[in-house]
């Protein structure tokens, strides 16, 4: 089989770390994400953004002060703190995560991460105190 | 390192545009991206696809009216219109698009999407108004 | 173009059956994901899990016996059985298969599946009786 028309293709992982302020901190992770795909010198392909904790979320919105104050809001009604619940602390923590899964794939075109122009990718804390939390940025695609 | 006992690896974009007629307009993209599929060449891997908009959705459902009609209903009641938000004009928007984030993998094997019986890959308009919508489709894997 | 110094890159396909035994029925199916990446012998890549069901779901989640039953009274109230629906029998099902879709996209890295320690990944029959249910898991990255 002949591979030499084809462009090289390959991956290329990045581990993030950070600490956060506590229950619904938001973290835009946007230029990281763009950074990471300049580094990779990867052209066309995908990057893979995953959060491996089950009390994160991953969310693809405007990063707006007035809308982030509506999101609170509506993770607060959509998964209320008390009602409840079997597991104990912070079984809302864990059904926000749930529904707003931290696992986010973005295309990457001619080198640039795909973002729409009032979309960004953003981590929030659902934890109801600080922690330390990691982020796996994969890069995949053709040099 | 030897690679000519491995298949080639490719990837093929396609980014498509196409106007919405509103709020809660569905326009089923499935064989769209069947179709992208086959033009690619390739055999194994996947199809990601994705919108680059922060009032739009991506969902895997029925195709089916009454399912339509019932999902149209969930969504108003999920993420009301009038809920005195912060952000102005269409916050609803806004919090339908990030619960249903547009942006789904699916399965390619053999050359076909894996699409299940019963299971089509729509977009649905979640803006005020009627708009021109980006839809980038990717195809990943082996020829 | 030169290929030698780039690691070799493949897709792994597997497609997995099992049958549930009806409404909120839990599979997890963490460890058939990680022996899949083992037997693909890939390093460094992704691995994209699927169900081709309208009425399945995957969820990232601890898999904790109190917090799985939290889940189920979150989701009956998230998508009620009976409300009017026009679609017939099923409507709930494919709402909650529609909010929590059968997509997810999981990190590898040294071989590793890179889950946090407290999180699993799940199937969640949706539809109102056992089924046999299929599900597509497929590494991509380099060897």
């Amino acid at each position: 089989m002949e591979t030499t028309d084809l462009p090289d293709f390959k991956v290329h992982n990045k581990t993030y770390k950070f600490t956060t302020r506590g229950e619904m901190d938001f973290i835009d992770l946007s230029e990281d994400i763009q950074e990471e795909v300049y580094k990779s010198t990867i052209k066309n392909g995908i990057v893979h953004v995953f959060a491996p904790h089950a009390t994160g979320v991953l969310i693809l919105t405007e990063n707006d002060e007035a809308l982030l104050e509506d999101i609170k809001v509506f993770l607060k009604e959509l998964a209320p703190k008390n009602e409840g619940y079997q597991h104990p602390s912070n079984a809302h923590s864990h059904l926000r995560s749930m529904i707003l899964p931290p696992d986010k794939t973005l295309p990457v075109i001619d080198g640039k991460v795909e973002f729409g122009v009032w979309q960004s990718l953003l981590f929030v804390e659902t934890d109801v105190y600080p922690r330390e939390r990691t982020i796996h940025i994969q890069v995949l695609g053709e040099l």
